[in-house]
């Protein structure tokens, strides 16, 4: 067990292999401890300036030029290194657009291959704007589908048995987050992938808190797709693209809807009729926003350079300190764990429970409070959900936010907000 | 008739009243006579320090709290300002996506709405990439429609007469670029929206060459929906986000195909069955990328404040003066014009074409032939679009880009290039 003490914190610190990395992020306020790199991740000192050269430099001076100077690749560049993280191909990644059309995309693209079958299932867990997405395309494609989603007993995790239940011939595509955004529980993503096919259906997985956050082996599993966002755990910035995964035997056979340039064969022969591109590129559609693409890349870079492997060590490390601590201080004082406790099955946050989880939150970031800002977010109805970012959080600051959680809790502190929802996010 | 003088062209840039303008963007290389603001809009001043604050202040600093402080309202705040651009109310318009995924969410909701009619209506004068977002829904909705598209006798203009001869009581949508992009020819806006309307179809007008570059009046013509970018005459940035614009009164009947979070009537509620937003939001989808998105922002306040009254008085008095002195001094040499002479017709560049266009575009980008770059842009298959946008560029630079190919045909220098294609743009 680890004693409940500041000092014993700086020496994990101190012990720490990845604690220089901490330097190259803007984390500029001292009194502040930020555990929401699972909403916008923290940027990296070397973004700026890499943005710089592209707005001064590429935009500035070299204009129309820079589109044959590397504008014209950036997306499959950036997609090359992500590839490294999730366990794909250089060629079956591209970085494009939103997590939302890109999973409408590629949803749209398994529901017409697999149209003779009408099953679609995900969980209660997962992205609502993910389900809303499912929602949609069951509308366009004429209400001939039926969406199942897998229920959860504890509001934590789906069972592989109740999957199980719903995964049959008639399956054409099951889409899951890897790691569920609310509880960080992580489905096994092989033995269910494996499951939908022996059935002759598809998978996508939502690698949105995964990608960054956990090693992800898409190859390994034999995933059909997957689509991810990078303002999370890749720190790309805030709403940076999305990219999408499609296994290198399945490009040719999955249509994309939406039939734009970038995805054409030659964009600048302006021939009336649409070819799709070969590969992955035709899952491209409008021209993408450079500015908010090429802002991913530093942050990409630094990550493959440490390795998932050392940031998921750490990350394990840090998620169960904190469940650690949790127990010693804050389940006495009626917070509950939002998490599973097995490591395997937890992504890269801890969720605390708690009835006044709302007022918790606010007080918590209120740096009148303690003279700390700690920056969790709250998830309907009481989950305050605390961020591992293991390149930028250090022991001191769970430690820090473990003991507000406690004090706010103890002395009541949180009656001093109001419940009423305010905020967006 | 402008003399062709260089002491001339000084004379009118003395004379221009927005002449000061150009000091607000960077243009810093002398040597370079930049005439492709019609594919990328040069950099204002303005929007590197814009950006900087975005990328430090906004997200380095205030990080997952900037939601809070004006990024969730950002899109409405800029397209409330493109509205003003485009003689449409704050309501009708919003920043999102690519043209590519806007055109392909309301074409998809015009051609749903209007499910009883067959006929689609483009022209072969349209960008490629619209005619390729027709043909892939056509596709998705199960090849039922025909696409007809109108054909110009002269690769510049589509006659009236001819597109009246395609829209009848079947006519689901008519969708035509407002300004065309090889040729700079101008629709008729009002009389070809009352035409559709009059047989009950709708239509939608892609303002990509248009927005910032001639005034327009969306409400003032009854427009059903438009489309356009950002990133050529409103200066935004590389691949800067799109707008999308809905009459108020159909917002409500038209769906949109891809059900995402930002569309969605409480995103952060987060419940399971999507309610789409009352009004123009619900044609968001994904979470926008923050940084392209706010590098709109100084560029489009800039033109609001000038107004499009005075920019269209400026772009008339310089295309007509390039079409002038092409008259004295290239046609005699084998160029010919390419796009409209008559006022009305002719939106804010000038094509001229030429058998060896292309060499002619390479020599002319070559800082080696006389010591100037210039930059046009080179179409299929011998267009050379010289593009004018009136707040940074001169009639110095229109003369010397004219004398440019006047010396390159005459001196025959386009011959020291290569006409093997190797650019994507």
């Amino acid at each position: 067990m680890h004693p409940f003490t500041l000092d014993h914190a700086h020496q994990l610190d101190a012990q720490d292999p990845l604690k220089s990395y901490r330097e190259q992020f803007v984390l500029s306020d001292p009194n502040l401890i930020y555990l929401d790199g699972n909403s916008l991740g923290a940027m990296p000192k070397a973004t700026p300036p890499r943005l710089d050269e592209v707005v001064q430099k590429e935009w500035g001076d070299r204009l129309i030029r820079s589109w044959n100077e590397g504008w014209y690749d950036r997306s499959q560049k950036i997609a090359a290194q992500i590839a490294k993280l999730i366990g794909a191909q250089d060629d079956e990644v591209i970085v494009a657009d939103s997590t939302s059309a890109n999973l409408f995309k590629l949803a749209y693209g398994a529901l017409k291959l697999k149209s003779n079958r009408h099953g679609i299932i995900s969980d209660t867990l997962n992205f609502p704007s993910d389900i809303y997405l499912l929602q949609g395309l069951i509308r366009l494609f004429g209400d001939k589908h039926e969406l199942n989603l897998a229920q959860s007993a504890d509001e934590q995790r789906v069972t592989l048995e109740e999957l199980d239940r719903l995964i049959d011939e008639d399956t054409a595509l099951l889409t899951l987050s890897h790691v569920v955004f609310k509880s960080a529980f992580m489905y096994d993503m092989k033995t269910i992938t494996d499951k939908v096919h022996q059935k002759g259906g598809l998978v996508l997985w939502d690698l949105s808190h995964a990608a960054g956050a956990v090693p992800v082996d898409l190859n390994g599993c034999d995933v059909d797709m997957a689509v991810g966002c990078t303002y999370k755990y890749l720190n790309g910035g805030p709403g940076s693209l999305a990219f999408l995964y499609v296994r290198k035997d399945l490009q040719e056979k999955l249509e994309s809807p939406i039939w734009g340039w970038f995805g054409e064969a030659n964009p600048f022969e302006f021939d009336l009729n649409y070819r799709p591109a070969t590969g992955i590129r035709k899952f491209l559609a409008g021209t993408p926003p450079l500015l908010s693409l090429s802002a991913i890349e530093p942050s990409v870079d630094m990550l493959v350079e440490v390795g998932m492997n050392r940031i998921r060590e750490k990350s394990v490390a840090q998620t169960r300190y904190m469940i650690d601590l949790y127990k010693q201080v804050l389940a006495p004082l009626g917070y509950k764990l939002g998490s599973p406790e097995n490591d395997e099955q937890r992504g890269s946050h801890v969720s605390l429970k708690h009835p006044e989880a709302y007022r918790i939150c606010k007080a918590l970031i209120d740096p009148a409070t303690l003279g700390k800002s700690v920056i969790p977010d709250f998830r309907e109805p009481d989950n305050i959900r605390l961020g591992i970012t293991p390149l930028y959080t250090s022991f001191v600051d769970l430690f820090m936010a473990i003991e507000q959680m406690r004090s706010i809790v103890d002395d009541k502190e949180y009656e001093r907000y109001s419940d009423q929802k305010e905020e967006v996010t």
